[in-house]
């Protein structure tokens, strides 16, 4: 039996939110929970004490980028990326799927899987359903993701069904790969569908079904209106088992997880908190501050008063704006061990009010306060992020 | 009185060398030390928890620099340097003398002090010695030092006279107005005189018997072959008094601290072990290797075993050649760790080898052992980093 379980501790009468306990072999989750990204083996610019220190149960790694870098085989040598990194909590490894549609060169998919080229230096690689199992047992995380098909935003009716029903075999195949390479991980199935309710409803009802202890929600935040992603989630969720986690991928932004948890999900992972705080942007209950502007200038305060992170305990948020504005790396690591920390206080403080039979009234109260970044504030800093990524390249 | 003392705990009977415990009114330091430097506020991608850790007893910061960002007022409004940037250990604030030549642009020079434009935004300054010591006292350190005027290498017999009697004048002008804006901050004499052993002798005997608690020695690391720092310092010891510590500005490299130790010298500084961790050389007993080189790709070993610093005590080798090679900012705190930590084990095992009577074999030993960057190296590395700068710039 692979050592992982998940119990509901409590269930919102009103909404489908849940909280409960996902055992793995590396420790305890209690979700709702969010998952930081470690890309290529870090979360950039944080150790992993300081995630521990900011309250990370379980963080997420890219198959993509660490088959090329340093390679599955090398990580294996070393134990596995717990033992690499220095990480002794639980991770969770992405199948790599996403980052071939979004970084790699001429792709070229079959029934067999997919060819590309690296976004690094062009080598030719192929991923299939169980070559995806053999790198993630390399890799050794304790919860796995099966290769899947991400469809674009928008996306014809068709082609998103040629991309689920093919999904749908894929996961199969990465089922019995599975047992072959490492019985003992957690393989979440994927559940896609495109912007097509009746196939997300579809794709849930299937892969639901199948032998899977936990279900990830793929091929959503993708370019899509905010609202068109949660419609989804209302026709997916019920079409959902109820005792196996739910893992929205990719997702997101602190009032992306108080309503996501409203419509089901359990688990969150996603790049924005350390990404944003990178660029200057902080988390505070009101809504994203630029560190960078003037008001900060001679601020005695930290980022956000009452905050409990490492950052706000110990700097006053003009020494912070002094170093984002002198661009030292030390900003970098204050600001994005604030925003992770503000994101797992909240997952916590949503468990508590599920706990407590006030989720609505939290998720209410928190929507009030929380000015989000519009869509179009949200689609120039896409760009910036591009034109910055491309510089790097 | 100032907050300040210190006394000589052995005395090598071979070379100049000795160690001695320093008082300030942050704690103490136990002399040979290195200072880590934290130019604007911050010691590049280290915590000051983190400085504590790697053996940290005093940082060195860049006046220059932070008058023009954030600005020495602002500064004060925060109760100091050690509020502001939470560092609680002693402080070593430099005159801005020394950027102001190397940085600054369109510099004036007058009898009065030195007239520049800021690198960052072209905008006016002056400096006189009153005014570095009001900006020092606005500052807060510990150890605070007075403008001086940095002479080029080469320089002509006549203009390094010239700059040395002016500096001379400015440091008494200076000790008047350390009285005025803060008489408990100890203020160091800097001993001039370029690359003419007459001049630098005369400088060490004027500087040294005026009331200054301790002793910069300045003008030298800027361009020179060590062989000729080397020689004005065996001119410069024995014309000072034994009684005052003495600060060697702007060097060095783990060779240059352990020559350095045997001429007299008690206090270093130096970006040079952060820099070049940051551009991937780390050091180890044997020499700097480039942890980028293949050799260490699946290295399972530490960067040096034995090693106590926190990334060797953590991490293989192969992570640390892995974060450095996707250039992650992990990496810059890993490596920077480790050469800090490097060069403070070695000052404290120096201060044992003096106190146990074996310095010399100390010094032979390490020597033997330790390879150093070539001149040629250097030059070349100092051509990088320029291009680099620029690059930022």
């Amino acid at each position: 039996m692979p050592p992982f379980s998940f119990t509901i501790d409590a269930e919102c009468p009103d909404t489908w939110a849940r909280t409960g306990t996902l055992q793995t072999a590396h420790g305890t989750i209690q979700t709702p929970i969010f998952m930081p990204v470690g890309t290529q083996a870090t979360v950039k610019s944080i150790a992993p004490e300081e995630l521990h220190a900011a309250g990370a149960q379980i963080i997420l790694s890219n198959t993509y980028h660490l088959m090329l870098r340093p390679g599955s085989e090398l990580v294996a040598e070393f134990g596995g990326l717990h033992s690499f990194m220095h990480w002794d909590g639980p991770i969770l490894t992405d199948s790599g799927g996403f980052q071939v549609w979004s970084l790699g060169h001429l792709r070229k998919l079959s029934e067999d899987g997919v060819t590309f080229k690296s976004h690094l230096d062009g080598s030719a690689h192929m991923l299939t359903p169980e070559r995806v199992m053999q790198i993630e047992a390399e890799l050794g995380a304790d919860i796995i993701l099966p290769l899947d098909i991400c469809a674009a935003y928008p996306c014809a009716p068709l082609e998103a069904r040629a991309a689920m029903e093919r999904t749908h075999r894929w996961e199969e195949r990465a089922l019995l790969a599975k047992e072959h390479y490492n019985p003992a991980q957690a393989l979440f199935g994927i559940v896609q569908g495109a912007f097509e309710p009746e196939l997300r409803r579809q794709s849930a009802e299937i892969i639901g079904n199948m032998p899977f202890p936990g279900l990830s929600i793929g091929g959503l935040s993708v370019g899509e209106p905010k609202a068109m992603m949660w419609e989804m989630l209302n026709v997916v969720t019920p079409a959902l088992p109820r005792n196996k986690p739910r893992h929205l991928l990719g997702v997101g932004s602190p009032e992306d997880l108080v309503v996501g948890v409203g419509l089901g999900m359990d688990m969150f992972d996603c790049v924005l908190p350390t990404r944003v705080a990178r660029h200057g942007g902080l988390f505070t209950r009101q809504g994203r501050v630029s560190i960078k502007g003037a008001r900060f200038r001679a601020e005695h305060n930290p980022i956000e008063v009452g905050c409990d992170c490492y950052t706000c305990r110990n700097y006053s948020a003009a020494y912070v704006h002094h170093l984002a504005r002198t661009e030292e790396q030390l900003y970098y690591r204050l600001g994005s061990i604030h925003n992770i920390r503000f994101m797992l206080r909240l997952a916590s403080e949503l468990r508590a009010a599920i706990l407590a039979g006030t989720y609505v009234a939290f998720r209410d109260e928190f929507l009030a306060n929380y000015m989000p970044a519009s869509e179009q504030v949200r689609e120039a800093q896409r760009e910036k992020w591009k034109i910055a990524r491309a510089k790097q390249g």
